[in-house]
């Protein structure tokens, strides 16, 4: 074993819950801001909030990212996005193993 | 963008795994303990826990809610599930943009 | 309600990100390595991370144990899969309703 091999690093864990028709625009945006991968699942569900209101398919989009990106990324979104899309972000704290690689 | 845009809040994530049939069951009960919403997603699995033992198609249900509804949610399914249900419940502290909608 | 049915252990949560076709080796391996269950959903994803890169199907697996498997975990996957494969691995601290089972 590599004598580093094992190096954990904090990063955040980012994850939008979102309208499918807005996936390839959200991915486009969160890479532009700095995001080196992201993880895509297919997802229902329902939700509220404030005055929107959704039930059906969504998109659950996971991005590992430093924390500098991800405030990029959830300032993006807030700005672009809450007013008019029913769109959920929520960031977690992850070690990530070798994290040098999402900077 | 507005001056609040990015008021991030704590909030708790609770992941809830199960058996397929206890979907309708599930989400009708989160809901009248308070979740403003959920994110479901199609998964499978396997697992032990004491007698039970599990493989095969799981749902996996996501809520981002309050504390005090993260409690109600983890009571109720300890109480009314544990003994007879393969169900598995964790909950992670995560930040949420916007969170006085999950109130 | 039991007494101590709402006893929550801290636990780690443990998600593996990796090409579809390492499915079973890395579900065998990680039960070797005191893994009790796991959840898998089918993701899409895109990353890089140094010199690979990958896009398309994924599988996204979900572990919840102690810090000890964690760190096993880690370590063979550090180990055995990040010179070879685009596997991602992060690990979050969680709260488990009815810990003892995952130990």
């Amino acid at each position: 074993m590599e004598p580093d091999a094992m190096r954990t690093a904090p990063m955040k864990l980012i994850t939008i819950v979102a309208e499918p028709v807005l996936e390839e625009r959200l991915l486009q945006e969160v890479k532009r801001l700095g995001a080196r991968g992201y993880t895509l699942t297919e997802a229902r569900g329902e939700g509220t909030q404030g005055v929107l209101q959704w039930m059906g398919r969504n998109l659950r989009i996971e991005i590992v990212a430093s924390a500098a990106v991800a405030d990029a990324i959830l300032e993006h979104l807030a700005h672009d996005y809450f007013r008019d899309y029913a769109v959920i972000v929520y960031v977690a704290d992850v070690q990530v193993v070798r994290g040098e690689k999402y900077e």
